[in-house]
């Protein structure tokens, strides 16, 4: 189930009419999941901001370090033009190149790019190396594209898909989630924010406020060992609020504000990065034009898109926990899936589901 | 009363004797309330790292920037050099020029410091201006020097009073709020971690999970109007870990996944900052060796130190929250403080206290 | 002289009417020199972007950090909205605090700003010590008022006077400098970039690419001494171009290149910042709309603004030593005039002044 | 030649013996070049920090961003974790990602690194498609396997070779080029700096001051067109100084003062990126050990090795030019190399060659 077909609301506006990412017009999902044989248990996200050629029409765009550890391949590029110029790859942590190749080679291979010599791929990564053959390096350019052509709208499979596939979240199966919020026109100019979340990492899982670890697990440092504290989050904020790269920056910290109340510890091995766009048409980049007219939001206007990004965030993360199933994978380990009857006991005893929600 | 008196406990690890900044050792606090009349509420707080000079023996330090809106005076050479080099103050929006100067001050007429020319001085700042007249900058050296020399060891005064003697939060009265971590030796090394904050900020008020923000207000953008949305939060981290400027910055951004787990909204107007400094001798900076020998934690060993700080951060504010108590100040202007009963009603209700904590 | 007056030419693009930062429409400086008695040798130096009031109708900035010893009072807030809602002031070291509070007083007090409650001066620094008293503090509220109100457009005292009253800048005495650029319709849109500097850095005197270090002083590393490297720099850029914070942040870092090619060292101690703003009323921000319109110029369009700062700040900085002139100060010290005969030798000997030019 | 078998110095510091990176004892570098039929003119470069296991001895580093456009693939994990982990591959833009794979295939393939399922490959580029066909990424594993595997310390082979052999700058042919300090041991400790540039940037080449663009060329901006303001330039910056991450970073952006000082423009298309390292064999990460003791030098005692890596750096870019060979490459475009006679006479006019260096 998604967190709201248990009855359990985050924060104070209301999703969009599929509660996903592709709420925000134009943004289109795909995936590639690979598994195979009793070791492979991987795949790829794709998450395509507009229908054109993003390198001719490139959109707004920041990214935000939670933790720097693993890749953000084409962080810095895009910091520095505040520009998005290909769609973004989510993968596992050891096929990031191979995915931003693909990208770079879709690039340049599409009409009109003829000329172009340099392109800035994006790709980011989860390490799904307990249930994932991660060391074989399993996926090809075949993979990538499967997932790039396959991005469409509508509603976004969520759980062990994709680049989920093979993750694991605070002591469950995670992987893709997704949610959105659609803000009233008095308040945040009617816009739409979109997260989808790659989630892959450790802490004390907390859904909707509720402690839901200390009913039944796991235990915070077991064996005051280290080695379970680990993982990684990859947050994609889209929005069609018209907004520049700096504010864009600004959203993306607020990603990080939702994935904490998750539980999420962001220790040391955690690669948490938060990539934002904007899909606004006014605002996109045309590489041809030396000059345009763009509209500018006040900073002051931001603060309903901030409350936005965390809620649909901490949502779009406790989706991917709920919707992952059991998935048994190399060595034979296995990532159990949430045992959702007694979350929902757990959920009651913290008043975050009544007993009329049941 | 503190949140455990209530009975609610934050996180996984135990507090330190006093749960407060100073049980980290030789960290003192001293606090300078001004009330007067009808329009003054307002008042400085100074967090001294250890006994000695500070400026002939520099603790490591960082700043991170949570919302970069008000004023963090000091941070750039913070952040270049690694180095604290005085106390810190924290005091309202428009008094912390003076309270640079009084530190600086300070620094020149110390004995050995006769020689020194440049000195930098660090103060944090929120803004009182609902209580407080704060256009009137009443605050001078005598306020500020009064909190430096006040500063001791021991149990920390918290909610209205210093620096917090004016601040609001979430609805409440906010004010001076603190909490420590011990580590468990075989963990994190036994050591550490204290956090001390200035509450200020606009958000949805939750407790140790609890959403009491829906049982009893405030209500979230009320009238659709953004002007409640505003505030600001100052957090100091101090620990005895003997870690370095970029690790005690790695733990500080864990300051704001505490802060955020309280509710906070981190909204456009907030000035969010976090100050961490190691108080390990072994790590001090002698300003006349120009090669000394230190010890060097590996990164992984950070984790619990991450936990400790996050918790922490949250602990200290929902203290500060608890602590505070009803001001009435400029205009009639009333903030009041959160009333204790509705809230152990509405936490038993989340089953944040059960009725045996009662 | 200034250093076109010796026949010698930086860069490509052609300086404004007044090769000065008061090219750029609008734009006012005002000095204010403390010389009194035997031991005070300071003074403060206010840039003032517009004729309106700046917390009303903010510019686009940005601040980058060169090296962040000093302090550059207000910068973390100048970042994060983008804005800046004050005059500059730079001053020495020791006397920021009370630059940051008299600019303060006047945002509170102008017309129509009666309810606000928070406002962000912006002040820079170089440390002035070796001839004057800083110790002392000596400036007061009325000197920076003074720099203030005596602001105005047209050609820029240069050299020891305000601000750089007391600085030294590689063996010789420095001062305030600036110096601008004009670009063609046809490349930069016919855009003018203006800059400022304080200048009180170690380093190698090379002039328009000459040496002229080795021939005439003062020795590198004399005696193996350390205690000669030191300073700081601070740069302030202004344009008419329409262009944003991000962009802006991206032509001060060019700053630091003009910088360099003076033979800067940027040593330890060297507080070396660049403050930049556009003053184009095509993207000023108004404080009450929530939207605005404005136009966008490509990142392609930025290259030759960025020629034209590193040109401009190069040259700046070399009018701040040709014009300054010998200022003896506390205990005796004096720091000489560049001796601009044996300067003239020197150009002559490296080709940047021709025969034809003498 | 290189720039001192002209007769020509920069700076004040003694090169080391091969004035060279490899001068940093255990940094060895390797090249691989591709040149094949009409159109292939590229090639890699590897630079080993030192003999052992980088995973499991990592040394401290710092990446700095001059200007990000281009890809410096690993930069954010080298800045969170202060370490890096593999070598360093340098080759054209659109082939990092093949060369980062191989980096990290090199790294699990290693013995004792059997169970590692995650590393951190660092590759930067630069963008050689004038005279290489860069669309068809021709670059393959074993060219990267083969500069990786021919690393050697002793002299480095410069100009049109490696990751050198198809780029340009400031007009003429560019590639790679390296230059040492070595400095007193009253000074800096005795410690080493070397640097190793990948050129291939736009500006007005100046060789140790001297103009010489001025008399042949190129102009700038010609015919108004930016097409020609293009480029990047990688910079790796290795010392034996026992320094931590946090003064790596400042000592990285000094090679962007020495950058500058060449002619370098920073354009808007210039990827320009430094990467520093400690060799010191007192500061290596040790993978398995949660404590060590290091030294630490004082951040004072900084500022010889700043100047150093200026030096070094500008010298390591002239040396690229000036070795570099005349190259023709696809579609018959060619870039020559800079025409030696002619600069000496140039050089010569302005005093950097005097006739008694002949």
């Amino acid at each position: 189930p998604r967190l709201r077909d248990l009855g359990v609301e985050v924060g104070v506006f209301a999703p969009g009419p599929l509660n996903a990412i592709t709420d925000v017009a134009g943004v289109r999902v795909g995936h590639d999941t690979l598994i195979e044989g009793d070791r492979l248990r991987t795949g790829a996200t794709a998450i395509v901001p507009h229908e054109g050629d993003l390198f001719q029409e490139k959109v707004p765009a920041a990214v935000v370090v939670g933790n720097g550890f693993g890749k953000l391949v084409g962080s810095t590029q895009v910091n520095e033009l505040g520009q998005l110029e290909t769609p973004i790859l989510l993968t596992n942590t050891l096929n990031v190149w191979e995915a931003a190749a693909t990208l770079a080679e879709e690039a340049l291979a599409a009409p009109g790019n003829e000329a172009v010599r340099s392109v800035n791929p994006v790709v980011g990564e989860t390490n799904d190396g307990y249930l994932n053959d991660i060391r074989s390096r399993a996926l090809k350019p075949e993979h990538f594209r499967a997932a790039l052509s396959g991005a469409e709208s509508g509603p976004v499979e969520e759980g062990s898909v994709g680049a989920g596939t093979g993750t694991r979240t605070m002591g469950y199966k995670g992987g893709i989630g997704t949610s959105s919020r659609k803000l009233p026109h008095s308040l945040g100019g009617g816009y739409t924010v979109g997260v989808l979340t790659q989630t892959n990492f450790s802490g004390l899982l907390t859904v909707a406020g509720a402690p839901v670890w200390r009913d039944f697990g796991p235990k915070p440092y077991p064996e005051h060992d280290l080695s379970s504290k680990d993982g990684s989050c990859m947050i994609v904020v889209a929005t069609d609020a018209p907004i520049d790269a700096r504010q864009l920056k600004r959203l993306a910290l607020r990603a990080l504000v939702g994935m904490g109340r998750t539980g999420a510890d962001f220790s040391n091995g955690s690669g948490d990065y938060v990539i934002a766009f904007s899909t606004s048409e006014l605002v996109r980049i045309q590489a041809d034009q030396s000059e345009q007219t763009i509209p500018r939001l006040s900073e002051a206007s931001l603060t309903p898109l901030f409350d936005a990004v965390a809620e649909a965030t901490e949502e779009a993360i406790l989706n991917a926990i709920l919707r992952a199933t059991t998935v048994q994978g190399r060595d034979g380990n296995v990532s159990e899936a949430i045992p959702i009857e007694r979350l929902k006991d757990s959920l009651r005893r913290y008043g975050a589901i009544s007993s009329d929600d049941e």
